[in-house]
């Protein structure tokens, strides 16, 4: 049951007194429950209860957290229909779309809970004494990684499940020993909560510590602006705008003690079409694309929003067929009014832009909230000289770039802003001839992709989610798959430590059986 | 032979007008030298050098840029005693601890040789496709880390040599495919520019490309700044104070682009003396503290400025053994004029705060430049109620706090910033009693040391160095040892990639033979 309260710790509480609601864009109407801002005192408290849990918490054994993670999979699973239900009200996606994202939610959770009980996450790196060396002894020297203290999360509009209340960043954080506060996202507050609900059952459950998790609402900055600012958090998740995360970050950074941040943020996920693949695939890629393009509403952060090829006839063929194919494609409904205005106003802008032509657009009525797809096209030098064409458009819209040769493609490609994705389309041995643009494409994105689209991101260790700035404010990190726990843990060495007090990772015995650097050498072996 | 000139790339320079001269704090007058400041265009030259030999140097293998590691590490040798008498002349320092620094320095040149050799340091992690899995395939996904670009390094003004023109962070960079732009110490150029010819020279005996490697001089904050917020710049490494560092990654997160600072910054290293440990050793341990604190004229970031104990008739007779050895030891000289008068200033400031009382100070005369050594001591409610009390006093300095009992000690501790390092000085069951202490001081440090001085820090994987802010401003990392490498460094992803394209650390055939995560599972085999 939604109760519109936010959650300090265990505790259900409501002493704030600014509320909202949240909106059902397919009924255009706002749905029925009440939710309750966190106040500066509801903060506070769930700051202090995370950070009196942290001391607890980040020494339970490995074995007790992977219960945790395991049984909040679980009790996530265990709000069935009510669930589903509330995420399709909140964000006029599909049912299909919220059970999908709701197995790969639990997936993840149940993923890091594997991978904590593995133990090669710890890091563990022992170098043991030499008593007799000169000139002077070598001291035995350990070291593993520890939790850095309470993390905020701040959910994604998108996702409102597996980037948000117990998303990568919730369940990497909590693997970790690091404790939660998430700020809730306003648009899908009900969605949140229920999600909440499971994570606090869960740590009940599994007798974690009060204050482990807390979940905020907030429909306006203040609450997350509390949050990244108070002294007892030392790190931040974030997915969504460039705006809203370089905000953070600048807060962040300005701390007494600053901490780090890592925020997932735009990205026009740059798509180049080789001539030789438009030749002979143009037409399957020109399907696949469209679909790609309005995949979700095209609000996917991988969505492609830039297609680069060389001025040609097969580019125009491909053009052709995309716009046909995109003009025909059925409008969907996007998250929120907001979203929805946001995506009228932007796409509109881009086709009043210099030298930007409409090459297609969703004709005819569409209801309140749906999106209207559309794709633009612009010449190179047009591109190069305009950089406000280079800006997301968050939603089902595409530009289409001719190029005039592989320099201009190049150019283009090198002095762009950092990407999370970019992908080639090539016959298999014409990329050969490319390994400028291959080059350049290296140094702006955190994924490439051949022959493929860049929406759809698999959970998996060798997955990076995450690219130079803006795509993330930290390219050294990414948001998913298991390394996404090493933004929120830091070395610790023990020097001459004796061995009955060291943790269990770094015993002689090495009683988890875990993977360690010793003495130079990977081995899972006792020393 | 010095020139007083920059290295612009391969290329000596001196374009700027402002000079400035080193000096030699033990004759009390300035060196022979004059060095010319980098100008503007300079710096501009350089950094732009740096990113176009990035594009080349990325690229090269990595047995070409292990060759051109150690080839530094030679020239440096080859420098022979020019190198050790300017270091001697610049920093007041011995000749032992010159010979000492040198083979440090390129001993870390010759690990981070054969550490790139051996590949693992790519994290290379690979998912083989599952083309039939439902509901959709799963695509081939292979990651491994790559540089990030230009960094520029702020050498150390107390290790002229291991801290600073080729030391951790160069090499570390370096290794990692990084071009490097040193910012030279002002209080040591000449040295500086010994090193940088040797490096100089090797990259070019090494064919490695014009730019990967300048040296600027700078006498003041303005070249450092210009270098830092220069949009090709994207790293930076400093050691310094906590002013220098904090002001350095003010100015990086304030950029368009925010990029990653690594400083190594301030640090009183506290140490818990427990009571039986003093009424058993007492005297061993107040010898070997009377000769960490004054380890290097104490100009050592591990420096041990904070000794913690129960009050107790042992802790006095501690501190009577460790006040009559201090006052006994022969004064040595500082770096620089500048640092012996902060040095002055400090202390002095320090027994004049209230409840301070001095309990120790070296008396007679000292040449100039020279310092005082000296303890203080201080009660524990009043070292809590007065911050003053816990900021660095950089040299050989430190304080000893006579706590009221286990939970002052605790408090303390809990409420101290960021440190480097932590020690426990205990008899061998004694420190079970005292888990609060432990589990506080663990919070709080980088290092925990177990009945040692933490002075002397080993070069090898397991060591951290580096720790909670002000320490350093990203504990996540650390500035000594082979996994220093990882600051430089960012995961890319290659989805569906044509096994010929792949690099060769991704490759099926595993060519390099290097361990990588394979589908879960740790291997070194091909696939």
């Amino acid at each position: 049951m939604i109760t519109g309260k936010n959650y300090i710790g265990f505790d259900l509480s409501n002493a704030g007194s600014t509320t909202f609601k949240t909106f059902n864009p397919k009924l255009n109407k706002e749905t029925e429950w009440l939710f309750y801002e966190a106040s500066e005192e509801e903060i506070d408290k769930a700051t202090a209860l995370a950070w009196k849990a942290f001391h607890e918490f980040k020494t339970t054994s490995y074995k007790k957290r992977v219960q945790f993670l395991k049984k909040i999979a679980d009790e996530i699973e265990q709000l069935g229909d009510e669930l589903i239900k509330t995420y399709c009200e909140e964000t006029g996606l599909p049912e299909g779309r919220a059970k999908g994202e709701r197995g790969r939610t639990c997936f993840q959770l149940r993923t890091f809970a594997a991978y904590i009980e593995q133990g090669t996450w710890v890091n563990a790196t022992i170098d043991t004494a030499i008593p007799n060396r000169e000139p002077a002894p070598k001291p035995d020297l350990r070291k593993m990684s520890i939790p850095i203290g309470p993390i905020a999360v701040f959910g994604a509009s998108n996702f409102p499940l597996a980037y948000s209340t117990a998303g990568g960043d919730t369940a990497s954080a909590l693997a970790s020993g690091c404790p939660v506060i998430v700020k809730s996202h306003p648009m899908h507050a009900g969605t949140g909560e229920l999600v909440a609900s499971a994570i606090v059952k869960a740590a009940r459950e599994t007798n974690m510590p009060n204050g482990v998790f807390s979940n905020l609402n907030s429909s306006g900055i203040e609450v997350g602006q509390q949050l990244v600012a108070h002294s007892l958090i030392k790190g931040v998740g974030f997915t969504g705008s460039i705006t809203g995360g370089r905000a953070l970050f600048d807060l962040a950074s300005r701390r007494k003690e600053p901490i780090p941040v890592f925020a997932e943020m735009g990205s026009i996920n740059p798509v180049v079409l080789l001539p030789m693949a438009l030749k002979t695939k143009g037409i399957e890629w020109a399907k696949a694309y469209a679909s790609s393009i309005t995949l979700g509403t095209g609000q996917f952060c991988t969505n492609p929003g830039l297609l680069l090829g060389i001025k040609s006839p097969d580019l125009s063929s491909f053009l052709e067929v995309l716009s046909k194919e995109i003009s025909e494609i059925e409008p969907s409904c996007m998250l929120h009014p907001n979203i929805a205005t946001k995506y009228d106003g932007k796409s509109t802008k881009m086709v009043a832009e210099n030298s930007v032509a409409l090459a297609a657009e969703r004709k005819g009525n569409v209801a309140d909230n749906y999106a209207r797809q559309m794709v633009v096209k612009v010449d190179g030098k047009s591109f190069i000289a305009n950089p406000r064409l280079h800006e997301e458009v968050f939603g089902p819209f595409s530009m289409v770039v001719e190029c005039e040769d592989q320099k201009e493609l190049s150019t283009i490609i090198s002095d762009m802003d950092g990407q999370l994705t970019g992908t080639i389309i090539s016959e298999e041995n014409e990329i050969d001839d490319y390994n400028e643009v291959v080059a350049a494409m290296q140094n702006r994105v955190g994924r490439l992709i051949f022959n493929g689209v860049p929406t759809g991101v698999e959970v998996c260790p060798s997955m990076q989610h995450g690219g130079p700035y803006p795509a993330s404010t930290d390219s050294r990190f990414g948001a998913v798959g298991i390394h996404a726990i090493q933004r929120w843990i830091r070395p610790l060495s023990y020097q001459n430590w004796p061995n009955q007090l060291l943790p269990d990772a770094l015993k002689d015995e090495n009683p988890l059986g875990i993977l360690r650097l010793v003495n130079g050498h990977h081995s899972t072996e006792s020393i």
